[in-house]
C-alpha cells in the first residue's frame, strides 16, 4: 500500500508573501503538488487558469456546491473561492505531498475534515510593512488596500491555531523555515508506520 | 523576559549515527548546545572529560543521585548514567535549546518531567547495517555487540512514542532532517506567544 501524501495548508494575510513562498516549495520538492482553487474573482495580470486557480463562472461555482464538489468555499472581499475534494485526494492517494493555500475561513473549515493536515501561518514581520507590500504591488485600489489591512489584523489573531507561524521577514530565511516544516513533518513518528515496520521485518 | 530554550532529546540504538548527527547540529546552530551526562562507565579513546560525558566515580554518582542533581538516571550495560537537572535549566533559561542524546529508559523518563521537550528516534537503515556498523567500530567484544544488537531491537519498539522518527541511511539527508526537526519545532505557534504579540503589538 502506498503511503497517503500530506496536506500541508497555508495561510497569511495579503501581502505577506504566501504565492512565492508555497512557489517555492513546489520547485524544492518533486513530490509535492499544489492544489489549484476555484475561484469566482477576475484573474489579476499574469494569472493563468489551471494554474494559480480555476477562474469559473458565479454559476458554474454554484453548481459545485450542489453537487457536492468541494471540500471548503467560502466568500472572501465579495468573491467565491473553493477547493475540490477530488484535486486533494488524487493527489494525496498517489502519495503525493499536496499545499494549498487558502484564507483562514477556508483552513478552518478543512481542519474539521482534515484533521490530519499541518496547519501553517505565515506573518508579515509588521503592519507598516505589510502595508508597504501591498502599496507596491500596484494591483488594488486604496481603498482595497484599507480593507485588506483590516481583514489582515482579524486573521493574525487566528494564527494561534496552527500548527506553524512563519514570519516572512527575510524570504531566504522563510523559505527554510517552510521548507523544514515539511521534512520535519514527513518524518512524524505516527506518518512513519511503514517504514517503520519495515525495519522491524529485517 | 528571554523565551525559553526547547530541549530535544535523541535517543538511538548503538551504531545508528546518534553521536555525530547530533555534534553535526551543535555546528549547525549557535544556539544550541550539548547537555553532556553523567556517567560511571569508562572512557572510550578519544572520549573527554567534561565534553563527551562527565566520568565520575560510583561514589560520586551515588552521592549525586542523593542529592537529587539528576532529572533522570539509569544503568545500561552495567554503568550508571545521569542527566542533572542544573545543565538543562542554565541553558534553557538563557535561551538557548539544548540536545540531550539519551537512551530509551532516560527518555522515558524524561517524558514524564519535560513533556514540552521534542523526542527524536535515530533509526538504522536495517539490522544487518547495524551489525556492520558495531563491527567496524572495533570498540566492541564480539559478545558485547551481540548484546547491544538485542538491546537495539528492545530499542526499537520504542520508536513509536518518540515525537520524529529519522531513518540515518544516508548521513547528510539525515542531518538535513534533524535540522529541519529543530527549524520546524522553533516555528511551533505554542512556542512563539512572543514573537505573535509583538507583531499585534505593531
Amino acid at each position: 500500500m502506498k503511503k497517503e501524501g500530506i496536506l500541508f495548508i497555508v495561510s497569511a494575510p495579503s501581502g505577506a508573501g504566501k504565492t512565492s513562498l508555497c512557489n517555492e516549495l513546489i520547485d524544492i520538492f518533486p513530490d509535492m503538488r499544489h492544489s489549484v482553487s476555484y475561484t469566482t474573482r477576475s484573474p489579476r495580470p499574469g494569472e493563468r487558469d489551471g494554474v494559480d486557480y480555476f477562474f469559473v463562472s458565479q454559476q458554474e461555482f454554484q453548481g459545485k456546491i450542489e453537487a457536492g464538489e468541494f471540500a471548503e468555499w467560502a466568500e472572501v472581499h465579495g468573491n467565491l473561492y473553493g477547493t475540490a475534494k477530488k484535486t486533494l485526494e488524487e493527489f494525496r492517494s498517489r502519495g503525493l505531498h499536496v499545499i494549498l493555500d487558502i484564507d483562514c475561513q477556508g483552513a478552518r473549515r478543512l481542519k474539521s475534515v482534515y484533521d490530519d493536515a499541518v496547519y501553517v501561518f505565515i506573518l508579515p514581520p509588521d503592519f507598516p510593512e505589510l502595508r508597504r507590500r501591498l502599496e507596491g504591488r500596484m494591483s488594488d485600489s486604496p481603498e482595497a488596500i484599507e480593507r485588506r489591512l483590516r481583514v489582515a489584523e482579524e486573521e493574525i489573531l487566528e494564527a494561534s491555531w496552527y500548527d506553524y507561524c512563519i514570519v516572512n521577514d527575510e524570504f531566504p530565511q522563510a523559505v527554510e523555515k517552510l521548507k523544514s516544516v515539511v521534512i520535519a513533518e514527513k518524518c512524524r513518528t505516527r506518518r512513519l508506520a511503514s517504514t517503520l515496520s519495515g525495519i522491524f521485518a529485517s
